[in-house]
């Protein structure tokens, strides 16, 4: 087992004591630091940054110079799979992603392969090793994917889209195309998580964004199932440390019982839900990662410690509880806020812990 | 009492008996009607069509020639009370609402005057008045506004937003700015809605779209308990028959009890809650409104007609339901789709009844 000089971040996921409660930022390696923007402006586009391993771990460590962070979260797309997938992924300025060849049938579905993750996703193993061997075992790596469920609304609507139209379109009209679909993306998320695992993550994330579009009956079948099919395929175990899972569906405070009963370790909350009410309905079960709006990094100190305190007493005493914002963090923010804010989380944390 | 031919919406929400579930559908009168983009084509653009009360009149009535529907919606804007408050709104093609001044300091707020709506906005007076000669007692016709916390959204952000930075940001930085801002919004709803019912609403709904993108502390704060003050302030007998109230906040499944506490005598769902559930946690207190998401009127007859079915059987035996989608309408929905829907609710529902 590979030693770790802070695990509070695991431990607090493996509900073991902590010393006070761990913190991170969804997104915490990103815009808002003038150091990335620097960055970036020399690597070019956003695919060129993910695809280049040192300067992919270079942006996954900016953070971490910068603030007392307790996990390091590798930088890459959420559109990684799909972006293998012949579908023509590009980015528009102001616009986000884009596919020229969206999915529209199952004989397109029919052509989509499997990735290998050494193959054309070597480049997200690279980095992975790549910033294991920066980070020196000051911190955990979590490694990441998006759900196969948002991979697909990407792939469907040829983008990013606010009513998903097209996608609810094929879930209703042709369920089956959608099923295969999901399917296959699942087995590319399990292959793809446990070469990160192989690789290093030391844990990993499922970030469902748009799960919450769903009617109940419809977020069961067409994106849960799937994550559940994830939890079942991952390596739990490895290097001698259990490899924490936690999924994460935006705008899903009414579901979390069924997100909790999938066996994951944790489940991340948005800011819409109290963190009392999440620790009464599931704590008992998974530990709980959030839930600060992650604008409020635009009010005063005083008031993030605020929020932040209130946020550390709806969880009450003791471990099972990762900080974080509910989102990832704007690109907008002052960097000083993000700093602020991780600070407050380990100094008001102290009294809730042993 | 003014006689009504079919009564069957305001029975369902006074929780009498009917002989079936009403049904009408947010943003009926609309764009995915030939009749109506032919309309809006010779009337320029969408404002011009709501200032005129013939118009306007016109357009409501269309999808009631079309379907047999238990209601008939005002056709509006969401904003037309911002509209007279001087931040020069205009729509962009493909972009929705704008307004060149948006609201940004404590000063612009104390600029803002309550507009009289026999005044400035007697020409939505003017349409309630031509579309309750125009309906002759049919159906009953529904009055609305925009909540004070969507109409800030848009007066805040500009326009439309994703991330609601702006408001947000004057929400934690300069939280006394917003509640000035929302305190003249919601004296202006009450006298806007009033002004409705005095000129024949039957029934007003308050739209709060925008709500549910806030922490369970900050919607009370600075969303509900403005619509509290709306429900407080309206006139809740006229014309020798109660005016039920209707509040629809979109994402607020988690906080329905707080929303039915307010003396409200519907609330509106969107599709993301299961009906059965709704009902249990606060069909004993209000009707209930929804919640059929709206995608589904992409799919077959047979499809939507399944879908109307589970939605009623949730619902269960007895009165106290208005069916609806749980959000407006989509532009692209083929218009016969929606009159399967609306048959569908009649037919199946009997058996629910007496």
């Amino acid at each position: 087992m590979t030693e770790l000089k802070n695990d509070r971040y695991l431990r607090a996921l493996y509900k073991q004591p902590v010393d006070c409660t761990p913190v991170w930022m969804m997104r915490q390696a990103g815009r808002y630091l003038p150091e990335y923007r620097e960055l970036r402006a020399q690597a070019g586009d956003f695919l060129s940054l993910c695809k280049n391993a040192e300067l992919a771990c270079e942006v996954t460590m900016q953070p971490l110079r910068r603030f007392d962070l307790d996990a390091a979260i590798l930088f890459s797309d959420i559109l990684t799979i799909p972006d293998t997938m012949g579908l023509g992924l590009y980015f528009e300025t102001g616009e986000g992603p884009k596919f020229s060849h969206p999915i529209t049938s199952k004989a397109d579905v029919d052509k989509i392969g499997i990735p290998d993750p050494e193959g054309e996703l070597q480049y997200v193993m690279n980095a992975v090793r790549t910033i294991r061997r920066e980070l020196k075992g000051e911190v955990p790596l979590i490694g990441f994917s998006g759900s196969p469920w948002t991979l697909a609304t990407y792939m469907v609507e040829g983008g990013t889209s606010k009513a998903f139209t097209k996608i609810k379109k094929m879930m209703y009209a042709e369920p089956q195309t959608l099923h295969a679909l999901l399917d296959k993306l699942a087995d590319s998320v399990v292959s793809y998580l446990n070469a990160q695992i192989k690789a290093g993550a030391q844990s990993v994330m499922v970030f469902d964004t748009w799960g919450g579009v769903l009617t109940p009956r419809d977020y069961h079948d067409f994106s849960l199932q799937y994550m559940q099919k994830i939890v079942d395929g991952l390596i739990r175990e490895h290097d001698g440390r259990r490899v924490p899972v936690t999924l994460f569906t935006k705008n899903a405070g009414m579901w979390l019982e069924r997100i909790a009963a999938t066996g994951c370790d944790g489940v991340g909350l948005d800011w819409t839900i109290n963190m009392a009410d999440a620790k009464a309905r599931i704590g008992d079960k998974v530990a709980l990662q959030g839930n600060m709006d992650p604008s409020m990094l635009y009010a005063s100190p005083e008031r993030i410690r605020q929020e932040v305190s209130t946020i550390l007493d709806g969880f009450g005493e003791g471990t099972g509880h990762v900080f974080n914002l509910g989102h990832g963090i704007h690109l907008d923010v002052p960097p000083d806020n993000a700093g602020v804010f991780i600070d407050a989380v380990h100094e008001l944390s102290k009294p809730y812990h042993g």
